[in-house]
């Protein structure tokens, strides 16, 4: 046997091992009252805060050698903590802990005419896999997201995250240690290497009932390919703003400077603007010079370039880019209808916004425009499980399957029936 | 190129071009109203009964050729049509019809603090391919279920009630018109070819949002193997009931016998029963030959041989065997902990019942034991979507993502999120 072979084996192996450990975790977990997983998530708070000295040590060695292979500066300032960062993460598991139980919620109840009473329960899905790149911090959100929502967790991080994960990760362990609940409930795979990811996308035998990957393109991509699983995902956001006719101008232009330039390399964040030919005129000059002005790059089609000189020309290419920069596509519609054309030929599924007064236009484009996330005079910027009030997210769903939209605890719960029955037999 | 290989490009080929034209039909259809959905059903039914001697007349071609192949009388007698079962699968179309329409449902609404209002709203899932065997009552009402949930539909019927399928299809397709509505949206595999199944499981290039297969467990198996798009499903149902000792035994033996024995070839009749050792004694004899003297098979471990007479050694097998026949496992516990352990290391996922007055024994089974539905005090054969008051329902889920349970038109459907504000930037 190659060595090669011997030491994919040898990943298969311990994969394996890790996601039998974590179903056996998991059925303990199903069980476990709302006040043993908050003591669990305070008690890891409280541990990270007195391990930060070791956190900060690990996270040194990840980003000197991140350094030494020569990283960008924004890849290692991801990766780089410090002690208000650590605090920060400390703070999030704390407001996990305060967000309200999804189990064992009683979602429905039928009451049927023979007697019998049926509840539909919230039960957790079971054993979760997160895959996500080197941010340290997705360590302590995704392990405590799962474990409020009753699911083990096995996570596998960057590999130039891996001593700050490994630390980390400890303080998670050692909270659910005080809580008297397994270890196994967060699990970090404790290799970096890359077969590991793999064998986590085909199930791990049976062991895994859902995926969920943190990070960029390529990432989802791969796991959205490779995976025999379900995967809660989203490949890109390349969201749309539709300026009605009806729109109230001023308002129009606050939104699409917000949702474009608040922060650009978000999910979120807008990536076209369509403009109703009626108010193109006014609209493009009035639009494009607000967004020039924050340093925004536009792109537009002929009669765009026409109403706004410091527009470059789009390609076919730019209606389907999500650029997560400075960058936005200016196209002019006819109408509504058009708008919602192009929406339902170039979206992502992700978000979409219409700005307008006029409430038959509304109607038509929250009708038939399919997005997770459909918004009227609004920010895409909103899109973001904390602003929907669900508290943190573990990501956000363009898929119709479960989940869609903002991914937050009870998004990582599944359902049971329990049926009441008093002697009942079937006629 | 040789003949097979043209004959599959050429499936191929078909499927896809399906594929398509059942998107461009769901798109409409998301937008269908209520009242427009109705008439096409209701218009179909009134097309069904008009066209009686052609769907009959096209039957007995297929009841022909399968009693010239050989098929069981049972297969035989699934496969047949006769006026009052075509009066009967018009009457399922109108009873869908009365259902409520589950798209456009709010189902949650977030009010907040900066005024956004936030609605879910339930949508279509897309489109939905559903495979079945030769039962031609399927073809209308995984039709109809599908089209009142907003969703197009691809049918792959079994080839054995080919002529069948088709003239009940045409019958759907003249509602579809009736109502202005796309006849893409009931499309039925114009090919007995099989590898027109392999297409459909590929999802026909994105084409297909879920499989739904609705038959025996070698059809499921295949479906759950092969499919590259989630699935709605259940292997099979290994139903145990589990008699504990505070159970009253007179109810336990009405409804032991009759979740066994009412239907035995359901998926919801119970295949395993579960004693209480403490009440063994008493509860053995009196449950198995209640069984008995309706025809059951009694398969035991020892003790139960020893207190009944009748009972055959039962085999490891036995306790993982659906067998959809006048056939039991029964098996002794020590307590209600045990039969909990045996559930879920034997179980299918599907539906389990306790018999019990002990309230801590029925909190610790509803609590631990993860199957779709689990019973107090009721006959496992209330399994069942029309039971429950959902109306009919196009077969029992058993995963967690999605739809578990019960699949009538509200699990058919998916949800997105519209945001409605008065002109929001996110801070």
């Amino acid at each position: 046997m190659s060595a090669m072979a011997e030491q994919s084996l040898d990943v298969t192996s311990v994969m394996n091992a890790l996601g039998s450990r974590a179903k056996s975790a998991a059925q303990i977990l199903s069980t476990a009252t709302t006040e043993q997983k908050n003591l669990a998530l305070t008690a890891a708070a409280d541990a990270l805060i007195a391990a930060a000295t070791e956190i900060l040590a690990a996270n040194v060695k990840d980003v000197e050698a991140g350094r030494a292979k020569g990283m960008t500066a924004a890849f290692v300032d991801r990766l780089t903590l410090d002690t208000s960062r650590v605090e920060a993460i400390a703070q999030g598991l704390r407001d996990i802990a305060d967000l309200d139980d999804p189990v064992g919620v009683v979602i429905a109840t039928i009451d049927r005419p023979n007697g019998l009473k049926i509840e539909r329960v919230r039960t957790p899905l079971g054993v979760i896999g997160v895959i996500f790149e080197s941010r340290p911090n997705v360590t302590a959100d995704a392990g405590a997201l799962c474990l409020k929502s009753g699911n083990a967790v096995i996570l596998r991080g960057g590999s130039d995250s891996y001593h700050s994960s490994n630390a980390i990760h400890a303080a998670l362990q050692a909270g659910l240690k005080k809580a008297d609940l397994p270890v196994d409930a967060i699990q970090l795979v404790p290799t970096t290497d890359r077969a590991a990811v793999g064998e986590l996308l085909k199930g791990l035998q049976g062991s895994v009932d859902v995926i969920v990957p943190r990070g960029g393109k390529s990432l989802v991509a791969r796991v959205q390919d490779e995976a025999r699983v379900p995967v809660f995902s989203h490949l890109e956001g390349i969201c749309h703003i539709y300026v009605d006719e009806s729109a109230d101008l001023e308002m129009a232009e606050k939104i699409v400077v917000n949702a474009k330039m608040r922060r650009t390399g978000i999910c979120g964040a807008a990536e076209t603007l369509l403009i109703a030919e009626n108010i193109a005129e006014k609209a493009v000059p009035a639009l494009c010079n607000a967004l020039h002005a924050k340093g925004c790059e536009i792109r537009g089609d002929d009669e765009v370039q026409r109403l706004f000189a410091g527009a470059t020309p789009a390609t076919n290419d730019d209606w389907t880019t999500e650029y997560l920069d400075a960058i936005i596509s200016v196209k002019i519609v006819p109408d509504v209808h058009a708008a919602i054309q192009h929406v339902q030929a170039h979206s992502s599924g992700h978000t979409e916004c219409i700005i307008a007064d006029d409430a038959n236009a509304v109607a038509a484009f929250f009708a038939q425009v399919d997005s997770a996330i459909v918004m009227h005079n609004a920010s895409t910027q909103f899109a973001d499980g904390g602003e929907f009030g669900m508290g943190a997210e573990i990501g956000i769903a363009t898929g119709k399957m479960h989940a869609r939209g903002p991914v937050g605890v009870e998004q990582l719960t599944s359902f049971k029936y329990l049926v009441h029955g008093t002697g009942q037999t079937r006629p």
